[in-house]
């Protein structure tokens, strides 16, 4: 007889955002008309750049014609995005990374739930608290966590890195050694972000230690700061302990198109191993590239026109995102992020747990957020709005909010 | 220190697809100019029907206006394409698979790698020999297979069906007991298939031992023969054993567009566990839909023009399949498969190894197939090629074997 997988039912819950629509479902059904802002879930709302759309038809076209079509792409994806990549996002901040590091897939979600794969059982991961639920789910099912404790909200074999108000949402070095370290930075959910030079500590650190550090850099074109790195390779010694995951969701809003890409580079072994081959290996093996079409999408992501069009469509998410942080301080709030991040990470009023402040702004306002305690029980009375709405939803969201 | 997966050192060579890019790669850089026929990777050549490149069209417009962009997809796909599935690859096939346990994916390649991780570790796979690697080479990803004995290449711990001439390639129930049961049908590579009384007899074995099949039936839409079932869920019974994965590639050219679905039936549990509950938790958590553009895509698929389209295009892809085992015949060789499937299985001549008849091939006649021991060990002596050509290419690639 066969048997399942029973580090699944180790889970708790459901997927996050999974609950939250679930929850604001059922509440349309019981108040039919509402009108629901959304600033939950992180999902972009302005369509995507006119190069982008251009390019996107022109890859239809030539799918329709047997001279200019095209099947299954390259292993690590196209040539012509990854070279795109390695130009734009590595050469141009003096960061050595070649193309032939940049594996294309279909988005920085998938890459961070399958990179622990390459990874041993006996590796002891550590995350920052609050954190994106992602990267601890895929190390759950796959073993690697321990028991859940939920008086804690814990894993016994998880180390936590709080970030609070208490340390400005900066992880600090843990005490116990851990051999895989996630950071999201600029951070979801805290909308927060650490300096170039205290990333450089954490680089220093994980040589010292032997750990790999994945570092999701999904936020980055929204850093506004001099002093914060773009990439971990800006790093001095990043080329052996990091691997580097990106994602065009929110830079070029393909949250539906699916694109990103993970960064192995060849300098990261354990003794002769390299990491490179293993995830070359997996994506061979379980993955079978992204569509051309969206590839030739990637591709005008870097184009002049491109550039410019998504440069300013980043601009306007961020001008939501001062406009939530602005207005929210004058309603009394305490609030943080939204200044190299497109997330506003807020105190909840009261003592309000995250969830209970969930529901009161959904029934009172019909504005949909993220319980900050979703993220990990360092997030437990916080809270999570997205700049990823429209100006005018955001603006109104604002007044409902404040008129609570 | 962190640690890797051992398990990945395990695999033996490449990924069968990847060395024979390598090989044709390092033959025409050492023959500037020779012109290589593909047969081998099973890539289609022909154009996307019009129904699709239309619905693609409507639908990057779509993305392009606030009003009718689409972000992140629903967990399990866009309801307009389950239904469509399940109307028209279910009901319209008097089988009882709703909507919802439909699973919409980026194609049957990851589904059937992945497919693996809701169970056990202490499961035992059975798989026909010769077979389509990624079964394989996922469970030893995952540490399920034992250990490699590359003298006979076969795994300790895999449960071996032989489809050979002997058998007429039809596997045959093994004397071990499996827990989950790979089969593809119509058969890759050998493009042979069983009857559908055949299969309920593996359906009522499944039910009775306890086991999962695992249906591949990627190359449904080939089928001619009126007696081979379509879908697993056309024997009574398989509700309760069988998950079923299907791809858009072959039936509509969407190797380069990626889209596929499996099915896990909701009556198919491990005691109170439903398997539907595990892999609907993986979707959620792992991964994040296929792109609006190609689920649209999708949904041409069973439009009334699309239908007619891409039964021309399969019919266009099976005269080359006649041709291929006609042409080959008359040449003297041993064919099977090309009727219920785009694939021919020869028998290499004077007993030449499989990697040397593909040596031989691609020097002598620049034409490139696959060698069938790549399939595992009893694949040894037998060589693919594949309908998948221009029928130009095609009559050229068998007068070129002809002539030999």
């Amino acid at each position: 007889m066969f048997k399942i997988n029973e580090n699944y039912l180790k889970l708790p819950g459901s997927y996050l955002f999974s609950t939250i629509a679930k929850k604001v479902s059922a509440y349309t059904e019981a108040n039919p008309g509402s009108d629901i802002i959304r600033l939950g879930i992180g999902d972009v709302t302005q369509p995507l750049a006119p190069a982008v759309i251009s390019a996107m038809h022109k890859a239809v076209d030539e799918m329709s014609d047997a001279a200019t079509f095209h099947g299954y792409a390259p292993d690590l994806g196209y040539a012509f995005l990854r070279d795109a990549i390695a130009a734009h996002d590595y050469k141009a901040r003096g960061c050595e990374i070649s193309s032939d590091e940049i594996f294309v897939s279909d988005g920085a979600k998938s890459d961070s739930a399958n990179i622990q794969e390459i990874f041993g059982q006996e590796n002891r991961i550590a995350v920052c608290d609050p954190v994106y639920p992602v990267y601890v789910d895929s190390n759950v099912m796959s073993g690697r966590t321990g028991e859940y404790h939920p008086e804690t909200e814990t894993w016994s074999n998880v180390i936590y890195m709080p970030c609070t108000m208490e340390n400005h949402f900066v992880p600090e070095f843990p005490k116990e050694t851990p051999d895989l370290i996630y950071l999201c930075l600029p951070n979801n959910p805290t909308g927060t972000t650490i300096t170039k030079p205290k990333l450089q500590e954490w680089v220093d650190y994980a040589n010292k230690i032997g750990a790999v550090i994945i570092y999701d850099a999904a936020y980055e074109a929204y850093i506004s700061e001099p002093d914060v790195a773009h990439s971990i390779y800006e790093c001095e010694g990043a080329r052996t302990c990091a691997i580097e995951l990106k994602s065009f969701s929110k830079n070029a809003g393909f949250t539906g198109v699916r694109l990103g890409y993970t960064v192995v580079p060849k300098d990261l072994a354990c003794g002769e191993v390299s990491l490179h081959d293993l995830w070359a290996r997996r994506h061979g093996t379980k993955f079978n590239g992204a569509p051309y079409i969206v590839q030739k999408a990637g591709e005008a992501v870097y184009s002049k026109e491109g550039k410019q069009q998504l440069k300013e469509q980043v601009a306007y998410y961020m001008k939501n995102a001062s406009a939530i942080k602005a207005g929210l301080q004058d309603a009394g709030y305490t609030v943080f992020g939204g200044v190299n991040a497109p997330y506003i990470w807020l105190k909840t009023p009261q003592g309000m747990t995250s969830w209970a402040f969930f529901d009161y702004l959904l029934e009172q306002a019909n504005v949909v957020g993220t319980p900050g305690s979703g993220f990990g029980p360092s997030g437990e009375g916080y809270f999570r709005l997205t700049a990823f709405g429209s100006y005018e939803n955001t603006l109104r969201a604002l007044e409902r909010i404040k008129k609570l």
